[in-house]
């Protein structure tokens, strides 16, 4: 279920802004504030069956938009090679010996290391 | 004109499969096989103004959605971080001295330059 919650989350990121303003909220506080349906309904003065609805066809929109487009599946393969490279370049920070006259070497790896940290901030 | 091509063919790589199919084909003969609205009405045996009309359109969803979701810009900005940290890595290789204990320094270096370059594949 948290599993689940988490890749609601990310398509929600994604794709949350096709959603009219009522899927939205519910939405989020579904997924993003982990409300129960019932606290739901009790916040928004309607019934748990409405909130049960709502979210669900939320869901298949959101699911929908992304088996159309896939974005969200290129995005974590992208940051996963992006994991992968800044762990090659931590190993490589720790272990190499440099000369005298490469001592901009370590300020290079850092510019490169805070480049890929900042995409995968934007992510 | 053609940077407005180039635009509008990077929005349809991201959001082209939301059009519908007689959109989709009308907008890749337009835009990536660059032939004239004319030439794609002879092609489809419709008026010129119906191949207009419908590229018009189409245009018109792919930017809802681009300003709904700015993924495309988002991608623009990774890639842009992914060429910076391309290009350093690459003046890094050209100009260290490395020790022969740190040989497999440029395997590594190789190693997250490959990583990078699928990103910009795959985007």
């Amino acid at each position: 279920m948290f599993e689940e919650k988490l890749v609601l989350g990310n398509l929600f990121d994604f794709y949350g802004n096709l959603l009219t303003d009522k899927q939205q909220e519910i939405f989020r506080y579904y997924i993003i504030d982990d409300l129960s349906l019932g606290e739901i309904a009790e916040e928004l003065n309607i019934s748990r069956q409405a909130v049960y609805d709502t979210f669900k066809r939320s869901k298949k929109v959101l699911e929908g938009y992304e088996t159309k487009l896939g974005l969200l599946d290129k995005f974590n393969i992208n940051n996963k090679n992006i994991d992968t490279a800044l762990a090659i370049l931590k190993g490589l920070k720790a272990t190499i010996t440099i000369n005298d006259s490469d001592k901009d070497y370590l300020v290079k790896i850092d510019k490169v290391m805070n480049l890929l940290v900042e995409i995968l901030d934007i992510s």
